[in-house]
């Protein structure tokens, strides 16, 4: 098959873009993640997020020791073709590792980061099973 | 002012990270830009958005030639400390330089990039007063 609309992704030298998970339904934005040509093909082949992990240098797909998978329904692409924005089903409502839904649970207030986001189950009854 | 709040960012290498703008009410994400330092100090100091212009090399305050600003209502840290989320109110609706509501206007289907988001407004007559 074409890899056409692989091709159109502006790629950086890198070979990542950035992909922004955002909730069906909600809307919230879980997570923000890097993909290269195969993390988005492993994605739109399996219908879930795989991504490029930058600290393991592999494909990482999402939930693959969390169980915290994600469920694509759309990929989008942005005017710049260098952004990616993925429509998910968050697979236990907890995107981040540190067990909160978002990763985004900082919000600055004042001059100081604050948490703002409860953690919803704690990061060792998700990893150390 | 002490500036802890900006050390506690991790920004790359470039000095830069991706702020993803969502727009306050409908969730929907407009589009990503980049921040630096000085980008992130001004959105603070003056409630609206500022990003560091890649192809330009300076600061860019949203909306400086179309009259889009984005007025910034909070910012959001990630967990790796290296992605900025936005709040914002959309000046005008449109947040994309093609006269969109969102940058994000094409969706992957049967293997082709489709647009599926109108244009609002020619970009002629945004940029050309």
């Amino acid at each position: 098959m074409s890899e056409n609309w692989l091709n159109k992704v502006n790629w950086a030298d890198n070979g990542l873009v950035p992909a922004i998970a955002q909730e069906a339904g909600s809307g919230k934005v879980l997570m923000v993640g890097w993909m290269n040509r195969d993390a988005l093909r492993a994605t739109m082949e399996t219908g879930e997020a795989v991504y490029w992990s930058r600290s393991r240098k592999r494909l990482w797909r999402k939930g693959e020791e969390s169980g915290h998978l994600q469920k694509v329904r759309s990929v989008r692409l942005d005017c710049d073709e260098d952004v990616l924005l993925l429509e998910v089903e968050q697979a236990g409502g907890i995107a981040c590792h540190t067990g909160r839904h978002s990763c985004f649970y900082r919000r600055l207030e004042h001059g100081e980061w604050i948490e703002v986001e409860p953690v919803l189950k704690d990061p060792k009854d998700i990893y150390d099973k």
